[in-house]
């Protein structure tokens, strides 16, 4: 448990409500959540599924139906065949995580992932007695693991390395060459690629493609809560390699049993070309807000050096006005009511020189905050 | 992966789905979830939060009313007062097993339950590399461990206890001077014992008490899914001593973020009055189902030495029969069409001798179920 760290910015989270509830007003830009509910086709097919009775368990892999549209979305997408049979669906993207690690990881043995990154992911390696081995990424590398640093830091005991693009907190995308070059390298020393895809649809202009175009053996985690606006469903899934399915299936049934059920109905309707429409909306505004957002802060004094294509967040190196990532972020939510999240709770690599800015609230928003940084700073 | 077992009934279960893909007919007693749908105003609620947009992530521990509202059933049902603190929500009862396993087990822990009982219970120690060490039980403790067996199983390396009531398979409750008992036999030797009370509610004519009425270092786990009929919806909770409560946290934050966020606003209405009675009168159909179904397989000759006293199994000795469970599970299925889960998925303490009843039908179909086995049999 004391290798297991708290997420720093819930405390930060807890002040600002304590502040809103006294009457100040908090301009939120430390939530990893669009502002945005779930769109309206899926809360009907929710509404549709409870009204039909659809509350009793799935089959551990998930409802069939669900698996055979994820697969279609692969073909129509990316234009690969993934067999439904390799698709499970899992309690979020969590639960898809879960299973990649517990099946793959043993005891001691080491797994690969940037430094900084989401740190549940070190903290599955963690639970199942793992050694996650943060990677120090900058810049020079788009905040990315290559497969040079792969290479370099892969050891006998290194048994799989744990990708993100787009990642959190950088938001930055792997380019599928170097993506290819980094899957090759990995199971060329008998090694597995866990990927995760979760922003995967909130990417920009950059061309993207999905891990399972390079390996069969890669096991791809995705969830429905980012670009299909579905957090609190708590939906996702697992890609998983044909040796693997056997696993998944049975850890699935003795971890979970399932997936929300009202949830993979509702899913459903994800497919379909009215709730697609919104999504493709959703993400022109996350665009519009990164192109408002990245050049404000840059004018401000925070160093951006790399333009991330994806997600909703930026990266920012504040050693202009702190070497305490976490004292500044307190800093600004009490005296301007600007929250944000500190480096610290995404690894170890100048976590203190960092903070995440996530563009998840509407341009007026952000520009009010923009405005309350400009005269603190 | 290899100490993990796969749940033998699902490969019935899909023979059994061929069946009745081909047009047999097949009698269900080998599913552990009830015929019984949602109670409609806890899909009505699901609906109205759908409705007015409640599809975003609550906070790690759960939705604030909600806890309370638990709280509130523990002063109501049991007299005692536990507060909403030590309350975490986790999806379902799995979340909360996970939660209660990793915190309390260090890798070579040792930690005690019954033989026969739930799989996932071994399976959730073993994740955490500790060690589940089954103790045989039979009738003459009512399938459960007392704090006598407690006492001569513990050794230095034991950590905790596993206890469940009712259980699964069986049906028995611990009385509650014996679990008192083994709670202090357990905290005298600076162990710790994890609740399993997800059946709690489903229980029949014996006085029953939460382990949390005889100490508050015990963890316990219930769930939405049995007594309030929400299994599909992925609800359960934990109760957590004042020294885990953070560990809890954190820990939640990391594996699963939150709980369904639909499905903690549905599960508000379980405490109401309108849902509680028809909670009751289910509860009474399962008495009834058990008063059937337990002389009409003792008529045919299956062994049930204790009469359980809740949750809906009957767990019989079929020694008369066969000494392969799973095989005259098998032979049953194809023969009669009725399915029923054989021993061997609970343990191994006389696995091939026992087969599993579940009786979550109508008592008209239990009576086809019993008359296609005296035919068999």
């Amino acid at each position: 448990m004391a290798d297991i760290a708290p997420f720093h910015v819930m405390a930060l989270l807890a002040r600002a409500r304590e502040l809103e509830a006294a009457g100040r007003s908090v301009v939120h830009m430390e939530i990893g959540e669009p502002d945005f509910p779930t769109a309206e086709p899926i809360v009907v097919a929710g509404q549709r599924a409870l009204a039909e009775g659809r509350t009793r368990y799935t089959a551990a892999a998930g409802l069939p139906e669900l698996r055979q549209a994820i697969g279609g979305h692969y073909r129509e997408r990316y234009g690969i065949e993934v067999s439904p049979r390799r698709i499970l669906i899992t309690p979020g993207a969590s639960g898809a995580l879960q299973l990649a690690t517990a099946i793959l990881i043993n005891p001691g043995d080491r797994v690969l992932l940037a430094d900084p990154g989401y740190p549940c992911n070190r903290h599955f390696v963690r639970l199942v007695e793992g050694e996650a081995v943060g990677v120090p990424v900058g810049p020079e590398t788009g905040y990315q693991l290559t497969a040079k640093l792969v290479e370099r830091h892969w050891d006998e005991r290194t048994t799989a390395v744990l990708l993100a693009s787009p990642a959190n907190p950088t938001g930055t995308v792997i380019a599928p060459t170097e993506l290819a070059a980094i899957v090759a390298t990995v199971e060329a020393r008998g090694g597995r690629v866990i990927m995760d895809e979760i922003y995967h649809g909130l990417i920009h202009g950059v061309p993207v493609q999905t891990a399972l175009a390079y390996s069969e053996q890669v096991l791809v985690v995705n969830s429905f809560s980012k670009y299909y606006g579905m957090t609190g469903w708590r939906l996702g899934w697992l890609v998983a390699p044909e040796d693997c399915v056997g696993d998944a299936e049975k850890l699935a049934q003795n971890l979970f049993l399932a997936a929300s059920t009202p949830a993979q109905y509702a899913a459903l309707a994800a497919f379909e070309p009215e709730a697609q429409a919104i999504f493709e909306t959703r993400r022109r505004e996350f665009l519009a807000r990164r192109d408002f957002l990245l050049p404000a802060l840059r004018e401000l004094g925070f160093h951006i050096p790399v333009t991330p294509d994806g997600a909703f967040y930026l990266y920012a190196d504040c050693g202009r006005f702190t070497d305490d990532s976490y004292g500044f972020a307190l800093r600004l939510l009490e005296e301007t009511g600007v929250a944000i999240t500190p480096g610290i709770d995404f690894g170890h690599h100048l976590p203190q020189r960092h903070v995440r800015f996530a563009y998840t609230s509407a341009i007026p928003r952000l520009a009010e905050g923009v405005e309350r940084l400009r005269r603190a700073l």
